[in-house]
């Protein structure tokens, strides 16, 4: 484990460590010599550092999205702790623990992605069977899927979050539909595969996660309609009304305009997503949300659900 | 099967049926005659009455919430059917088929009633347990749920639909918890089991279904806090601590202010409480809509839920 | 002109008329008979039409979506006119005034559809240009332009009505963006060209305007941005930011989550196109809409606009 | 008056003064040495305290709701002010101005309770005067009901807050009521005694205000209501209508679903209660709220109110 | 007692009745016939008629805005009631009973009018006692107060409304102030005297209440700031300060932005203003409001309120 | 240029710089020295200073609102920067580059009105054209209008950026009813010109931007509504109509009650106004907002807007 992680550094800390360099800018002081902003930022957070002396130097020396060694000493501007950066010099990725700078599933993505296929591969329908095997045979896709978080912060927010949160929604549904007739559930795995599948390109999660350009502007909602609208453009004779019955899953899964469905859940099996989708991240967040002081049953307040939350029963945290 | 039912009474048409007397209002008019405005019931809906000749006569025989057999013709008075009565007689309940007055569950009560109870005779807590075995030992309380409706209009509106609902909510619970670890099922089985027990004192529903004053001016969700309160007060040694969270669940159960609860729900529980509650009452409701028009796919308006639903599998409906 | 239109018949009058047959459903009494239900529909409304006697003979002579003359007597049924339909039979679609049917922009489509194209060639982004030539090259995209109206009844609710909104916005934002520097004007045409060209499928329109099952499960605002997904897959080279940035012209012209605008408008463009957009309707609808009363200054209330609007000054209006 | 309270501490300060242990937590450093955080508070706010060395020594001299002797120095954390405490040791509580610790009421609560008990009594109606003459009978619930406060931060945030409160929500009740006919006192009267008594649940106050864990999970609406409930069972023929009424004061009292009102104000008495309730704590929070900058007609921002407010008069501050 | 009220007339009743002209419209039918359309008003609602022979004529005889008496039969127009007219014919206003046009307050405004010069002659301050005496001696402007209705439906809908609620809200703020220190009483009353003073421009209610177009397009509260400002303009060395606390309580009466107010009341003085005008309002309309069905605790649905009340004291009504 | 800008200011730095003193306060420590508060200003934004030293001997040589020099160290408390101020000394406003107090528009104030009354004396309606003159001929009304700025924050808030925005909206207009029939121009553009006109009492802004006591009181909206009555007042024969239509404009030109409307937009010229006032706004606010970090193509978050703004085009700043 690296030392110190950025949110633990405090004023007047002398500081020797690993960060991913998040920005890098260049700007001139009034009396006309350089300097360098920048964000250093690891699993823990981010921290701004300062070059004041040396500037083009060191500058040359790394870039942007780089692993950089730095020394130097933490002071207080404006509130925030900052770093006065003495040196900065890059690491190669091999000299990194990876999980020092992205937290990660405590499950094996392999594993959840053979669980999750074996679910799939059960679906009956040939063109939602066909549906799914032309995602399972999208290489880049699947990449992308064993990595992707499910969130920046909200819930399942680490390294194969997405899939975790997927999987566990996939079984979810599996359970209660046998608790009522009529419920089409080879349409609502696929809904249940594909809901936030969009949120592959809607981070980026290399070696941090961050929004995209296309996150921002157009949303995972739209980009995995796209998706699955090319997908389904090289199935011969998907049938109309199921392409229609799969995309109404995805655009109605938020449950509400006011989070950014452009329409209402209106099929029994668009309610039965959006309300699973909806408790499965609720729990994951409840359930690890950091306790509001040490030995407190309350925890810290969620800004997104808009409370705090009482637990009496303490579940073993699945990553210590 | 009765006829003809008020919702299909139409003008001009010459009617002798059997109703329920919802209210029973006498007038007397400029001229000095007196006569009747009777609101009639049936499960179908209402239809209002006047009687203009023999008024008093008339309203010896009967009084409000008798079933009567009913003469007349329908007019229409300000855009609405209405019956001209021309005579009103009392009729024995004996000869009323009590379906024909408030539509009813399709399955058993007493099954139901006997599945419910075996589900939460498998609670561990002794405490829980004792909560229970105190409600089912209540043969006023136990008799009232074997009846009460679960709603006037938005989901399982009909009798035995609280019950109908709440065990096929115990039953989702049991599922949905066999995909997490860390929650409290014996908490989580006595909320669903209590979450709704107070529409028995919110509705009437000998006859027909109506609010009580009761239930305008407290709510379901007040007098089962209440319940709880007392039966707890009886059980030795029962903590306080579980108490609250008991309680939790209940005041917490609509999920948000806007829907009448005081609270958001703060436990884990309550999270999947309100959202299971919420989940159950939909399913229910969409998959018995009436269809917009013979044929149609889609349902007509819902006015709670704010639109209309889509349906490509008809589930075949219950009570045909 | 056909009379009597729909909108205009009154109790007891005897109609002998020309209808579109929306919806056409058989049922059979309790006494066993054969009854059809009908909704007839012509430019002005819909009237329901029920046939009691000969319902067999008769339902073999048209169909759904059939032009039918018909003969009957109009009387009330809860509170609504209704016909009594004694007789009903199918007329060819040659004898029928189309204008009867669907009302239509004043403007001719083929001059419209000249100018708005003249306006896009203009656009000297040759990416940009090759979306647009791509959808004028796209015959049935084109043919649905020509006579898709603008909406169900908000704004530009007639044949033609969207190509008049959207040619009138293209000129309003070549006159805005006079006034400003720093606009893409180029992007800002292609968004104005594309916003709401998703409602061609949005609605049906051959007959009456309708909403399609996919208007309402996905909304015009999604299916156009499939729509110019799979266009500019076919145009080589098309940077991905500029993809972007015309879909999410698309996806936010809504202006607000609860209008179904998944994403706000973050671009200028995308904020000067919400405006415009939002602009053009009102003004159409504003100047359009009946009066309260004969020769008051008040509008009927616009349901969606939420308010009468007052008008001092009364513009020609262009259909008569 | 002691000195400095918490709030008035600044960098680099040093400090040797009493404090109230709010929270006490004991940490392991990297290194492997005990640390302690604690929460120090007094009538002022609060400041964070670390004990850096000999940790665990002095965690053994004191507990959580002691009061200590704190000497240190101020520091900045994060752009917080914190103590480095070198030195922690319990202080009895005879040594300590309880006023340092708790703000209180300008108002004799005995004087008040008197008042309060003077107006009480003059209640006609025989079944409310028994409640409330339950309630006197309680000699807890009188105890808790003289020191609770009225609210954390909103209204009469202090020491017999609610008392003041509760006592001028009843004679401006008195002085309403002579403006109209028709309402009924007595009833009137009891909802406003009754209206927050569960605030003295809600809160804990022995030190500092604090919420309750009840009081977050159910709040004093609805353990008023448990509260009447339980003393209505205590008196023989208690009427039904009324118990209903006067717990439809309690639970309506907020107003609005929003501001967690399970049901809104139906009786013309629930009304005039929320409606009073609510200015009379306008008028308290306004007349009090610390101004803006010193010689500023302006307050500062009321948070809960949202909005700053402008006094031309400048009501003498009852404390001071 | 005129007979009938035209919300009294229901199908088929031949009428022979006395009526206000409130719109009065010529058509021509499509066989070339004239005729006339109108607006029949009493104060217990409106019913349309139509004239279909000798319209010409008859049109001849009478203007909207006149008395007539009306002869012909009720009949039903798309469900609802209309009169077919035989004859109409103007009547002379002295064979009017003014009270079958308009409901009046049940109190003697020119007595209300006295005690409410009463009171704010009490005013000490002397630049609001020659605001008030300015008001007082503008005969147009007290000439409308004496008439003047309180609203079209919500409150106090009746002649003189404005004056008894006027009046009420400033015996109201008497008793309230007496329960607080450092409240500018008399500030307070001129806000009472004129927070609706502009209704008198903002309805018309010679013969009947209608809202007047600047009652629409600026309301009340706009137009009473500007009476204010010329009123004050006319008093010597009027205090900034104050004529701006002044307006400041009638911009901030409505107490939200929603109800129309453009700031929120900022001063102590506004919020008990806001509260004691709204609560002045719910009193009176509570207690008239028309019971659900005769002998109901319930009353009908209070549209505006979004409520029922229940009432178990029944207050005489004043009128009868 | 100065040096430093408050808003540059760092911990520890050494300042001898010219701020405006915003507010000066005097106060009193517990050990009886006396020590002044002062809030010193530039345009880049504001520091608090504490004199801890010499207080009183300094405090005579300067005033609120003066210019002053300040010496003295940065430091921080409570995670702000503060200065402790050694010196503080009255600089003659002669000695001041007023641009380093006040931001400022980069056109020319004068050709600005210009331009302005150019446009504005093209209209053709007598009364109106009246209206305006009136405006021009009111020395203090243009004198301010020069200055006044169009906000504190969200778009034009700089000297003579109301003007700014006040003719960028009169040309806008004029460009976009050319696309319209039926719209009256001259109405529009007396609108454009008086519907923020009462930003000039809202704000002062001698020596930098503040609100005053009525535009937190009563707002600009309210106050132009006056200003225009005044006027109006003074022209012979202005028709009421126009005058009404005219603060209709006025009063409904923020579009929506929550935005502090009092009326919605009722005329087709209200509508447009709002529609573009609203959207010249935000153009330049979008334009002008700073960058999130150096060379992004994203804004910071625009507070009132509710969100950030992604720019491919970045136009030149204007000021620059």
């Amino acid at each position: 484990m690296k030392t110190p992680y950025a949110a633990d550094i405090r004023e007047n800390q002398v500081i020797d460590g690993l960060f991913l360099v998040a920005t890098k800018n260049q700007g001139v002081t009034k009396g006309g010599n350089s300097y360098l902003t920048l964000k250093l930022v690891d699993r823990s957070g981010e921290i701004e550092g300062r070059v004041w002396e040396r500037a083009d130097d060191l500058a040359r020396g790394f870039d942007r999205n780089d692993f950089v060694r730095v020394r130097g000493q933490a002071t207080l501007y404006q509130g925030k702790v900052q770093l006065r950066v003495q040196d900065v010099i890059r690491v190669d990725e091999s000299k990194i623990a990876p999980e020092d700078f992205l937290a990660k599933s405590s499950q094996d993505p392999d594993a959840m992605l053979e669980e999750l296929q074996a679910i799939l591969r059960s679906i009956k329908n040939p063109h939602l069977l066909a549906l799914i095997e032309s995602c399972f045979a999208d290489p880049e896709l699947m990449n992308l899927l064993r990595r992707a978080p499910g969130a920046k912060t909200i819930h399942h927010p680490y390294i194969s979050g997405l899939l975790e949160h997927t999987l566990s929604l996939l079984k979810l549904i599996l359970k209660v539909v046998e608790n009522y007739r009529g419920i089409d559930v080879d349409l609502l795995l696929v809904g249940g595969f594909l809901h936030d599948i969009g949120k592959v390109y809607e981070f980026s999660f290399d070696r941090a996660v961050e929004y995209t350009d296309a996150g921002q502007l157009l949303g995972h909602l739209v980009m995995e309609v796209e998706l699955v609208d090319r997908k389904i453009a090289t199935i011969p004779e998907f049938p109309a009304e199921l392409a229609l019955l799969v995309k109404h899953l995805l655009v109605s899964h938020h449950g509400a305009y006011e989070f950014g469905s452009p329409k209402l859940p209106q099929t029994v099996e668009a309610v039965i997503l959006h309300s699973l989708d909806d408790l499965d991240g609720k729990i994951q967040a409840i359930q690890n949300l950091p306790e509001k002081e040490p030995g407190s049953k309350w925890t810290i307040f969620h800004r997104a659900y808009g409370r705090s939350f009482y637990r009496h029963i303490r579940e073993e945290k699945e990553e210590e």
